[in-house]
């Protein structure tokens, strides 16, 4: 294992360290929590907060700014945040307006939220929160039950963000977190797994021409494996399987974002979103927002994802544009 | 080599169309060309140009946008565009106040750019130009003489690009560009070597432990090869050989660039930031601006650089915060 790090065990507090430093005094941190927030916080308005296990970044401390999340909660790699340190970020953030929590749909993150959630109300502060399981691969997976939270959990941080910045209600973001979850859908292929530091060996192997379908952000199984494709086939399977799960119509409106998995080049993911562009296109899809990049990460997996939201109204696409300023976005 | 292509021969222009489709409307390109430019360029401003070979995204299309560059010329993968294609960009852009040339220095593109400035001047278009040279590893190179160019060349983009967009004359912008780059220095480090398409092996061979410090944007050569090192013992070498370059004093203001070579995660890039931003606040510098991310890349080259630029001037550090809207500032 080739990693740029001190000691794995302190990986994520000194990667918190930098990204609090590069935020130029538009971030803090509260001390051995993990929780990174805005240093200026607008008043009367609901606070987003978001978080997870560690080693897929820039998802998600580098999308705390104005606009989107008032605070990310850095766990260990690949590991949920505990209550308590989610805890200590809803308390931090809260201007009275209530709290709004965007969980990825892993067991121990919807538990460990859903406990910091009950640890706020208990203080008399009003908390939300919406459940992204964006990624169509596979129904129930080595860490979760039912589809996973991937890549797509940045449009709901931008939409939902957007919202908070208008002044909507915590009960109105409710709503309409409700309504964006179901409309956005996610798939990706993986090249190479990823190392996570402590363990030091990829969590898995594929060969040397193989491809596989369907992996998870860290490295749960996929739906198959087969020998490397172009990037024309690629996109075939991706959008026929996105195609499939949309059920979508001539002239309906799209957001898009391709998202590296960590070690794969922006070279790669354009040349691949030409191509999937072509299939939406020969379908009659209107793209109106697009996004390439690596986004959400698995550390170095090579590989990408696919990610469509249905632009069911008009104003999530406003959100999406929305100005902000943040490290990553 | 598993890559996410088609035919590797078609890999740039496959880019390219990819990255004006993710411009949403911003970019367009000249068919056959590898010239991406603004759709809509301010009148009466001199236009920012900027390119070189590909393989190094988000450099160069990723800055070109409102405040940075009016138009980036793609070449093939590592390999200098030609003087037609700079040409086409330069006539492209003119807004009849002159085009002014951002060249890293590689004598492939200082000697195209500088045909082409030839080819345009012809036409009667005043040209600028600069040749950025920040590179501190080696002195003369495989493809150059003199120090190469590399991720400091972003800054020069930054700088530049808000002068432009101030209204500053090319004269003007001449005086600014030889006064800023000698305030450049970048230096980095190499975990493996970028595969290029058409030649499907890696550049060179590292072994499992090992790193080389200088290695160049396109696998050239660096100054020393040794064995893994912690990220506060890498980043006390690039730092203290920085230090050695600037001739440094505390209270000296100074903007940073860490830079990601391709396939390094940011969880990485972060960590070493963090020991790099030690090692200069116990210096006693002033660091009023810092980029984390991997902006000057080599294709999946693991490995990281670091620039600092020396802020001489108070109005460089405003045009490095001067609002753009690009694929990739």
């Amino acid at each position: 294992m080739k990693k740029i790090m001190n000691k794995p065990e302190q990986a994520v507090d000194e990667m918190v360290q930098g990204i609090v430093s590069a935020g130029c005094g538009q971030l803090k941190n509260i001390p051995e929590t993990g929780v990174i927030y805005r240093s200026e916080l607008p008043k009367d308005k609901v606070a987003l907060v978001s978080g997870g296990g560690s080693g897929h970044e820039p998802t998600h401390a580098g999308f705390v700014g104005d606009g989107i999340l008032a605070a990310a909660v850095c766990g260990s790699v690949f590991t949920s945040p505990t209550p308590d340190q989610i805890y200590e970020a809803i308390k931090q953030v809260d201007q009275g307006k209530g709290v709004f929590l965007v969980i990825k749909n892993y067991s121990g993150d919807v538990m460990n939220f859903e406990m910091a959630k009950d640890l706020a109300e208990a203080d008399g502060i009003r908390v939300e929160s919406v459940v992204v399981d964006d990624d169509i691969a596979v129904e129930d997976s080595t860490y979760t039950e039912g589809k996973r939270g991937v890549a797509g959990t940045v449009f709901v941080h931008k939409i939902l963000g957007a919202e908070a910045a208008r002044g909507t209600t915590i009960d109105e973001m409710k709503a309409v977190a409700d309504r964006i979850v179901p409309n956005i859908k996610t798939l990706g292929v993986a090249l190479k797994a990823a190392t996570v530091p402590e363990v030091g060996k990829p969590g898995f192997e594929l060969g040397d021409t193989e491809i596989e379908f369907g992996v998870g952000i860290h490295g749960e199984p996929g739906y198959r494996r087969e020998s490397l494709k172009t990037s024309r086939e690629l996109a075939e399977e991706i959008v026929s399987k996105l195609k499939n799960a949309f059920q979508w119509s001539e002239g309906e409106h799209y957001a898009v974002l391709v998202n590296g998995l960590g070690a794969t080049p922006l070279m790669e993911q354009y040349i691949f979103w030409q191509d999937a562009e072509k299939l939406l296109k020969k379908d009659g899809l209107l793209i109106d927002f697009i996004k390439v990049g690596s986004l959400t990460t698995s550390l170095d997996m090579e590989g990408l994802s696919l990610t469509l939201c249905k632009l069911e109204d008009a104003r999530w696409l406003e959100n999406l544009k929305w100005e902000t300023h943040t490290l990553a976005w």
